[in-house]
């Protein structure tokens, strides 16, 4: 069992660990699978489910819907910007995964009443502006992989050529932007002041943990503090931030969108931890596909 | 009398021009210091006065505030951030000026009565938040010329040093998006999804322009339509939104406020086109140092 496989893993049982989900009873997203298997089943059954399965048609659906945000009115701007989102190019779509599986997770629970039936209209309507969040938070991703690339000068990148190369430094910064700016648009949408101002603060760290990234004296280097910081700014802010939308626009409580921060934070130092370890000690094909940077990496197929 | 004033004198009429603005009567800004002046001497006044002057203050103010907001962290991200709000670095804050003035221009007339004072409570918050649309303006302005000068690859623009030559077309990219940032969490914080939706686009748009700037057709450079559409997205767009948005923070008809958007739109427009004759036929005396572009060709004093 891969190690990318195993954190994916720990969303599906965040539905269980997390307090609001153990009221979900059988209504949670794996429970109405499941509610008529006896506890020990239903756990051995979870645990052979590949959690990226739970949600690939909806990932899919929000990706299509993602190359219809990103379309651009001018023909050199469009093609840069939606360059990554084409079919082949899109990764495995870790992060829109993770937040729809938090989505399930922090779900309330439905009664098959009447008042149950008005409840799962706005439930639908919940997922919907989920959906959002984690359609913002891909937008937010690929332009900082744009722009982190500017300067970066390397002829190749992993063996492929990066975006930077064949568009240009100047276009790959141009379309990050354009990006932003549909992804601020697309949180003004939403209409919730606090999701707003935690998004576009992921924006900032993203950018402190570059700089913190390109910028490290010899001291620093050797700070496992300087390293953790860097790395929460850097890969885990954003899938962090992200969960804890997911979790506050469902209305739970400080201490439920808390948890869901926490999650993510660790998800995302952990997911970098081991893509640092492998680094010195992997090969590419124990890297395999599923890294937060494979977007990078992938080779270019139009 | 130079041509950029004639334009600023042009924000301080549109008080006397704007609908709401001539039931303000004598409690307009021009209004308060000569309302016991007969009109026609009002009028000659008012053609002599400065229009930079009377909002100087409030733009120091808000300058210093600016200062503030775009302090970052990281030593190495701060100082490229913080370089164009720095002191003799500023420029003339043109934007700032002009959407002061226009705040002044929507400003609603108040009564000395009791009600009056409470009115005049809500009505300095309301000057507080129309500054706050000036400081994002300011912001996403900055940011969007450091990233235009990426890959520009001159050794001088008009005769001094880029920022980005100095330090780098990386670190300009994150100091850019870094602005973006705080711009986008200002705007979250008015809790104004109309507004954050406004201004979100104008950065779309700053993206769009500079696109169609370098990526254009021989038939594409003979067309005036092109151009138009091109100095709209480039230098009007910003400038006219925001107007507009500070119209619709004073709880403006949707008349008034395209108003304040159709006057913006020519500003800015007019501005583009006169800095474009003057590429042909000024010399740098003649242009001065009032232009929108100014900021970039200012001469590094630290």
């Amino acid at each position: 069992m891969s190690w990318r496989w195993a954190f994916a893993r720990h969303v599906a049982q965040a539905q269980r660990l997390l307090p609001t989900s153990s009221a979900g009873g059988g209504t949670g997203l794996l429970g109405r699978h499941h509610h008529h298997m006896p506890l020990a089943s239903q756990i051995r059954s979870k645990e052979q489910q590949d959690p990226f399965e739970l949600v690939a048609d909806e990932v899919s659906l929000l990706v299509n819907r993602l190359r219809f945000m990103v379309s651009a009115e001018v023909p050199k701007l469009a093609s840069t910007a939606e360059y990554f989102f084409k079919v082949g190019v899109e990764g495995k779509r870790f992060q829109p995964t993770v937040l729809l599986l938090m989505a399930s997770a922090v779900k309330f629970s439905l009664s098959e009443s009447t008042e149950g039936k008005v409840l799962s209209i706005l439930a639908d309507k919940l997922r919907s502006r989920q959906q959002n969040i984690a359609e913002i938070t891909e937008m937010i991703h690929v332009a900082s992989l744009m722009h982190d690339d500017v300067l970066d000068n390397a002829d190749t990148r992993c063996g492929v050529r990066s975006l930077n190369l064949i568009k240009g430094n100047k276009l790959s910064v141009l379309a990050g932007d354009f990006l932003l700016s549909r992804a601020c648009v697309a949180l003004a949408a939403l209409g919730n002041t606090e999701v707003a101002s935690l998004m576009a603060t992921t924006v900032e760290h993203l950018v402190t943990g570059e700089t913190m990234q390109i910028s490290t004296s010899t001291e620093q280097q050797r700070s496992m503090e300087y390293y953790l910081q860097k790395t929460y700014y850097k890969t885990s802010s954003l899938i962090s931030n992200s969960c804890k939308a997911v979790a506050i626009l469902a209305g739970h409580t400080a201490e439920v969108s808390v948890l869901a921060y926490e999650y993510g934070r660790n998800l995302g130092l952990a997911f970098q931890l081991i893509d640092d370890v492998l680094n010195f000690t992997g090969t590419s094909a124990s890297l395999g596909n599923g890294s937060l940077s494979h977007i990078r990496h992938v080779r270019i197929t139009t």
